[in-house]
């Protein structure tokens, strides 16, 4: 088996677990939270800086990579590891997000989807089986299957549609598979209905998958929708298997995602916000530019220990934003991937600890104060 | 005395010296290439990856710093060192350079010079007593008197006016300096005439500067004649006393001036043409994006052995600079800073170990044939 996960522990009140996913990139204590690396590099940041962050697993987009530099490139350098210099878990996504979000002007068959690239125009055709193969080529070690991921609102009828495809594709993309050193996760799909979802994972659990996904999730549904569809789904998902819910970061979302027994996580918040001069501290969202931090010299969060804070000020880092400099885009990255590493760890040691639930009681009604209302 | 500076030992055959310069913030071996850090920052990199890069001193600039974030912010924070985290040595710019270079609105008279700024078109008043007050707050180790730099090509009696003004400037400078951590070096202006310089030297060798700096080079001129002008005056600067070369950070310059009897230098150039995608190597310039690289798994220089060149290869940093990455701009800074440190370092080794003419007389002809021609 390309990858072993073994659940450690479950806190007894609630669905949280810790688990340890091991892939022949190292383990993964779970749970985790993975930073995007979209172009096979985390913006602004070095895989020795996320090495000493302590990110065991990284996510980069198959899609992203098929455009530019292209498959030949990576395959010629060794994969996509050895392209990045990344020595750490690589998890790549299949493309179906970005065909179905970046571009407008896509034709969809049951056989495959058709889409412009939004880099140059140039058309291209893509199936199940030629997505799996990308993967295989980059060599990530956990492979995302080809799903239909439908935008929010949607139709109970269109979801059970998307539902549909991704589950003929998934089925495809595991015949296609041929990478002994990768596993290949399947996605669940079916918007906030209940009996879609459900209907999605048992086609899914038939084929037998190593990992699954929950996609079509953290797209603009409201939070309480979102944690009703964990809810429902997450308790009849393999206990056995890692279970990981795509695009999400913020903190209130992922303690309550933990609660419902979700893994592993991915979003680009974290590092996106951090390049528009937003940070995350213990007291939420911090906006550097505000001029209230022009002469302050207390550190981003007094609470964090990161080497940002140890070593530079609220003022220094507000004038680096001001006035465009490279490293006030590295500092704030820095820093917010340190909080949620800090945070994920901070969670993990509550489960391990047997204290999730009192964790979770002290926790969520405030980071549902900082976060509750924002994206 | 704020700073310390004595010649260890001189080239028998050329007049290249090997010195050390000692200031309250460590000791700079010279001749030394100080990198530019405009606005309080090495664009794209740490003060922890200058340490690392071993460059001992680095440069910043009064005017950028006090127009963004202006020097109350600077003065509350402690001063620039505090405020960038910076425990090496610092040299601040007067200003002169940008006033004369940034600014086309600008009313000159001998008092002072009015300008508007490039940011927001703000109208601001800069004397000679004024800006060395904004250099005594800024704190930095070695300041620069308010220059006159006039644009090449220039008449002998508009480069006259200018070391007249310049001159006279610098007196009043030396009046108001008062921070007594800190060295104040005269700036000789002078153009390529010859008289001119000798005329600037002497007046300011009267006020009897802890340094002195060649202004006014590096404006435009061809190569040759900033040798010529190099080689009248810098056998005259007195001996004990470190020589700046302003604006100088090509190798070949580098090494011709290092001959000719300067120690210290700064320059732009590296980091710019960095975050341009284009590097240093032991073969002269590379420019990444060349589509020759884009399957090139062998790193930017194989003669190199800086972090880079030992984990990244060619195809993986043009990708980078392909997709708008900040890694790209990163990673080519790094290199380029690594590889202007080791050429000093080598020059060092040169002159410590008394073969430094035969050193000069192999590598010249080798760097005139790689940066001979383009600047």
């Amino acid at each position: 088996m390309p990858i072993k996960f073994q659940v450690i522990t479950t806190c007894p009140e609630a669905g949280a677990r810790r688990g340890c996913l091991t892939t022949s990139h190292g383990q993964i204590q779970t749970p985790a939270f993975m930073p995007v690396g979209t172009m096979g590099t985390v913006k602004a940041i070095t895989v020795s800086e996320l090495q000493e962050l302590k990110y065991p697993i990284i996510l980069a987009n198959s899609y992203h990579l098929y455009l530019r530099p292209g498959l030949e490139i990576i395959a010629r350098s060794g994969g996509l590891h050895r392209f990045m210099n990344w020595e750490g878990a690589l998890l790549t996504d299949s493309g179906g997000f970005q065909i179905f979000s970046l571009n407008r002007l896509r034709k969809l068959d049951d056989h495959g989807v058709t889409f412009r690239s939004h880099i140059d125009g140039s058309t291209h055709y893509l199936t199940p089986e030629r997505v799996t193969r990308i993967q295989n080529v980059l060599g990530s070690d956990i492979a995302m299957t080809l799903d239909h991921c439908p935008p929010y609102p949607c139709s109970w009828e269109k979801a059970r549609e998307a539902v549909v495809r991704s589950t003929r594709w998934a089925w495809r993309c595991l015949q296609a598979h041929e990478y002994r050193g990768q596993a290949l996760f399947g996605i669940i799909q079916g918007g906030v209905f209940n009996d879609l979802r459900k209907l999605a994972l048992a086609e899914l659990v038939k084929m037998d998958f190593p990992g699954y996904a929950l996609g079509g999730l953290s797209v603009g549904e409201p939070k309480d929708l979102m944690y009703k569809t964990l809810e429902g789904v997450t308790p009849l998902m393999p206990s056995g298997k890692p279970r990981y819910l795509m695009g999400v970061g913020t903190p209130d979302v992922l303690l309550e995602a933990v609660r419902r027994g979700v893994d592993l996580f991915d979003c680009v918040l974290p590092t996106r916000i951090a390049r528009n001069g937003r940070v995350m501290t213990a007291k939420g969202y911090l906006t550097i530019r505000n001029a209230a931090y022009a002469s302050d010299t207390s550190p981003l969060d007094d609470r964090c220990s990161c080497h940002v804070c140890r070593n530079y000020s609220r003022a220094y880092i507000r004038h680096l934003f001001n006035t465009g400099e490279i490293l006030a885009m590295r500092l704030a990255t820095y820093h917010n991937l340190y909080h949620l590493a800090q945070f994920m760890a901070e969670i993990r040691e509550a489960i391990d600890g047997g204290y999730f639930g009192r964790y979770y009681r002290e926790k969520a009604p405030e980071l549902n104060n900082y976060y509750g209302s924002v994206v």
